[in-house]
């Protein structure tokens, strides 16, 4: 029997590779990594490529977009019944995911399917694109008894404000388009200025923003977030 | 003039350590590493010793734990300025913690002083104890538009419910002593089936408990914590 490695490859820096992911990485005698149908390249592939033995075999496959688990599940299905044969026939499998495979991962649908079949899975961890947001900016996500909120932007558009008022660092996950709505629902509670805006960290086109004002209006890119916090 | 790095070695396996961490360890000349005046040991330091110069110098430096802000900020100026006179001299210098720099670490205090005195730092993230735990035991922080919040277990003694009512997943950081109350709250808010202890995760003494009454009445270490989920 194979064995079967879930793999986070950090948020973009291909330095942010734990020491355990470059060693697994080695050990892999396959390698899947997803791609949506939206896009042609698969960003944790770009990360791991140099990284691989010459002799791996390289599996990409569609996890596509979509608000759907049905679709995710799917697909997850799909690759899940993959990794069981390529396992059985003594292959370690490794599957790459960008950021962190627990925080806001696809990677999460394929264990669950795994399990299902009752196969294993070594999972891990990545550092996830608020961990690096963070050390980048300076700006720290808690001290001492401080309360952390971790929520899809979506959530702008309903009452956060409780969220607001009952934690010091709120971070907003997946902000894209338009975020103007958001920015000034920040600007009421008081945490715009402390607030900073970070997309595709370590990638090409990283942007980081600490005057939201610049942002208004724009259409972001998907892999963006914003860090705000109360005034200290 | 030298540079300084805050270095985030990760939650405890030293192969949790990133590329750029171990890069930049190689590039100094002179590591602080904080010790508390309650433990002898460094536990940032015994994950990299085998990884510096043999000629770098490594300071220890005391951090007292306090729940009093001004002492860690006395601590924090004290290590700023030899920081600030090393640098000067042409010395390249790094200061360890464990986890992440930026998720409820010191290493703010230290940030904010050298940030007084003019000073920049390089920061380079880590695996927090959180995504580690999460990896470690197959339990997701958050899936699709999920929400997330981080609490020290101190709030278990206030009103927490509206928390638990508005998350998916709740982490309870530095659960310590005996956390029955804590339990008793995730039990009525039918979170506890759910719900993983962990605690010194990649130390010594290490503890995965995925049965909370196993824990209930006991002292529990202070590198703990709690991770919630309402059942999917």
């Amino acid at each position: 029997m194979g064995v079967f490695y879930g793999i986070g490859v950090g948020s973009g820096d291909p330095e942010l590779l734990t020491l355990k992911a470059c060693k697994t990485l080695r050990l892999l005698d396959v390698l899947i990594t997803p791609v949506t149908a939206e896009e042609k390249e698969s960003l944790a592939y770009n990360i791991v490529r140099d990284l691989l033995n010459h002799n791996v075999e390289v599996l990409f496959r569609r996890f596509p977009m979509s608000e759907d688990p049905a679709i995710w599940q799917e697909s997850a299905a799909a690759v899940a019944e993959e990794i069981r044969i390529l396992i059985g026939n003594g292959k370690n499998v490794g599957f790459v995911t960008l950021g962190d495979p627990m925080f806001y991962s696809t990677y999460v649908y394929l264990l669950q399917e795994l399990k299902r079949r009752g196969i294993d899975a070594q999972t891990i961890p990545g550092i996830s694109s608020v961990t690096a947001a963070c050390s980048k900016t300076g700006v720290s996500l808690a001290e001492k008894n401080e309360r952390i909120a971790i929520v899809p932007a979506v959530y702008a558009h309903t009452d956060i404000q409780p969220i607001l008022d009952a934690f010091d660092t709120v971070v907003f996950m997946k902000v894209k388009g338009d975020c103007s709505s958001l920015i000034e629902r920040l600007e009421r509670a008081g945490m715009k200025e402390t607030a900073v805006f970070v997309s595709r960290l370590g990638l090409d086109n990283e942007q980081i923003v600490y005057d939201l004002d610049e942002i208004r209006g724009c259409n972001v890119n998907y892999l963006s977030l914003i860090i705000a916090r109360k005034k200290r």
